[in-house]
C-alpha cells in the first residue's frame, strides 16, 4: 500500500559495479513498496547540469566538489531510508560513508549484495546496515518494514 | 487518510503490564491513523527465531543481548514515531530509554497511560514525550498530528 | 500522489512578514504535494489555549516561554520536512534557528522568498536550506522531492 | 593527569538509592581522573533556588517541571561523559533516560552498580552504557579512558 | 584550572555589532577559564586566505560560500561549547543559527548581551542557549561550568 | 599545553596499510598536542581478550562481530576528535565509515595521507573530514585546532 521514498546508493567505477547498479535499479523500479519517482539516484542530479564526462577537469573545482557532496548529503536528509547496491568484492567508500551517516542521524538502511559474492564485508557497513539481503530477494523485499536481520555471512 | 508507522513499546513483566499491553495494542489495531501492519512490536521479532521462554539461559548469551537490543534500536530508526503503553505505577526502564533515544534523534512520541493511574511520572519520560494521553483517548487519537500537549498530571 | 507533512515556519512581526505569511500559506494550501491538514503552523497552537494578544504579559511567564518553544521544537521532530516563508529584507531569528535545528537532526528544508526581494541572505540559512525557491514557484513545487539546488543569489 | 568533567546521575527516592548516591559520590570525589568541581550533580541545581522539600506543591507548576528537566538536559550537553550510581534492584527511569540521551548525542557512559546486587539489568541501559563497573572498582576507574567493556552479568 | 575551547560567534555588520564584538573578545581573552589560543573566531579564518573586503564580488562565488559555511560548521564540531556576543536590538541570523546547531548536536552555549539592551529576545536563541549573561558578567564567568540559568528578561 | 584525546583509525589488511599505520602511530606518539595514553587504537582492544589471529573462525561468531563494532563505536563517542592514517590507493571502508559517523555526531576529523600518494579521494571522506594533511605535516600538526582546510588534491 504505502510506498517508501529511498536514497538509492551505488557505485559506477567499474563494469562489475555498473552491472550491479543497472540490475539493482531495474528491480527496485518494479518493487511495489518503493516510491521510485520520488527516490533519489545520485547520477540523475548533477551540479548545475554539468556533465563531468564532457569535462573531467570540472571535478577539480572546489565548487563542484562542495555542491556534489552537499546534494548527496541533502538527499540523505530527505529520504526516509537508504538502499545500497553493493559488491563486497569491490569496496566503495561512498556507499559505506552514506550508510554510517544514515545510521547516525537515525534512518534505516538495506544493503543489497549479489547472490554469489562471498567476500567478507567490513564490520561497519555490515553492522550499521539494518538488513543485508541478496539481489534475488530485492524484488519482493518490503521496504515498509526495514527491520533488523542478523547477517550470517563473513564479516571482517 | 495517511497512516503512521509506529514503534509500539510496552512492558510484559507482570500482569498489570501485560494487561496494558494487550488492551493498548488492541485499540491501536483499530485506530484508523495507524499503519498497524508495518508498525514494529518487539515481541514479534526474536533473534534468529529463538524463543527465550523455551530456554531462558539464552538471555545470558552476549549475541542474544546484542542482537536483541540492536533489533529494537534499528526499529526506532525505521519508525516515524513512537507510541508507548505504560503504567506509571510500574516503572519500565526500557520504555523510558526508547523515548529518550527517539527524542534525541528527532522523532515524536505518544505516551499512553491508564485513565485511573494517578502515580506521578518521572520528569524525563514525561517531558521528552510529545504528548501524554489516557487509554480512553487512544482509539481516536490522530497519529498524523503528534503535537505537543502540556501534561497537567503529577510529575516528579 | 503522496503528500508531505510539513513544519510551516513564518514570521508575523510586521506587515511585510504578515503579507508573506498569508500569501505563502494560501499557496501551500493549494499545493497538491502538501499534506495541509497534518502540517504544523505555529500560530494555530497556543499553550493551553492562551491568546497572548489578550494579555501580552503572559509572555513574561517562564511556563509560557518553555511550553511555547517546546511546542515548536516538538513539531520540528514530528514533521518530515520544513518550509519557511521568509523575507530576506526582514531577518527572522526564529525561522533561521528552526532551519539549523532541522539540518542538524537530518531533515530537509525549503526556504521561500519573494520574487522581487534581492537582499542578500545570511550564509547559514542559505546553505543549511536544501532549496531556496521564489514565491512564484511555490504553487507547483513538488515537496516529495526536496533535493539540493544551488542558490545563485547574493549571500553574505 | 587530565580530569574528566562528568554528569553525575543518581536517584534519591528511597534509602537504598540514597545510600548508593552518598557512597558513590564520596568515591567519585576522591577519584583522581574526575574533575569533581566542574562536574554536574542534579541536586545542587534547583530552579531559581527553590527547594521543593519546603513546598512539594511547586512540583506541579509547569515552569518548575520545564526548567528542571531543561537544567538536566543542558548539563548532559555540557558534560563530556556520564557516570550513574545505580541499584539494578531499584529501577530508575531518570537515570536510564539520561543514558539513552547521552548515547544518541554521542557521549560515553559509565554505569556503577553495587558489588552484591545481582538483579538483572534492562537491556537498554545495559547495552547503551559504555562500561558497567562495580562500586568497588570506582575508586581507581580511569574516566579518561571510558572504553567498551562486555558485561557478563544478567540482562533482561 | 582547565580552560575551555570555544566557538566565539559575533556579528560585524554595523557599528553597534562591531563594538560588542571588540569589547566581548577583549574580555574573553582575559577570562581565565577560556582557552583563547585554541578557540575559533570566524574572522581569523578566511577561505584560502582570500580577503572579501579587497574584492566583495568573491562572495558571489559558490566555492567561497560553500567553504565559508563549512569552515564555521566544522569549527562548531571542533569546539566544546559556544559563546556568542549579541545585541538583541540587532538581530543576527548567523549567531542564532549556530546556537541551534550546537543545541541539536549536544553542546552548550553562552549568550552574552549588553547590560543595557532590554530588547526582547527571540524564543529560540533565548531557550536553546544554556545561559544568557550580561557583558559585565563575562569577565568572571566560569566556562567550565556552563549550566542552565533561567532567563527572566523579555522574550517574544 | 592541552593534549587532545583521539580516536586513531587505520587499516592493517596489507603491507602498505601496515606501513602507514606504524609510521603514523609512531609520529602521533611524539606529537605534543596528542594525549597518546588516553587515545583509542582499535587493535589494542579485543573482545574479551580474544586474539582472532589465533583462531580466525571467531570472526564468524555474532557476539564477536557485535562486540567488536560496539567497541569501536563507543570509542568514537568517547573521543573528542578522530585521526585516520589512510592510503588513498588502498580504500578502506572502516575508516571512511568512522569519519562519516564522527561528522554526523558533531566531532572533527583529521585525515592523514602519504606525501606521495596522488590517488583521488572519494568525495565523502574527503569532504566530511575537517582537514586532510600529509604524513610529513603530522609531527607538528596542532590537534587542539582542528579547523577546516580546503583540500586541493584530486577528489572523485
Amino acid at each position: 500500500m504505502g510506498k517508501r521514498k529511498l536514497y538509492m546508493g551505488y557505485a559506477w567505477f567499474n563494469d562489475k559495479q555498473i552491472g550491479m547498479m543497472n540490475e539493482g535499479l531495474n528491480i527496485l523500479k518494479g518493487n511495489s513498496s518503493v516510491d521510485w519517482d520520488n527516490s533519489y539516484r545520485p547520477l540523475e542530479h548533477q551540479y548545475d547540469g554539468i556533465n563531468v564526462e564532457d569535462d573531467p577537469s570540472v571535478m577539480r573545482r572546489v565548487d563542484w566538489q562542495d555542491e556534489t557532496v552537499k546534494a548527496d548529503e541533502d538527499a540523505l536528509r530527505d529520504a526516509s531510508a537508504g538502499v545500497f547496491l553493493y559488491n563486497p568484492s569491490e569496496p566503495d567508500e561512498g556507499i559505506t560513508s552514506e550508510i554510517a551517516f544514515l545510521y547516525a542521524i537515525g534512518k534505516p538502511t538495506v544493503l543489497v549484495i549479489p547472490d554469489d559474492d562471498k567476500t567478507p564485508i567490513n564490520l561497519m557497513p555490515a553492522k550499521w546496515s539494518t538488513a543485508i539481503i541478496k539481489l534475488s530477494e530485492l524484488e519482493h523485499y518490503n521496504f515498509n518494514k526495514i527491520f533488523h536481520q542478523t547477517y550470517h555471512g563473513d564479516i571482517y
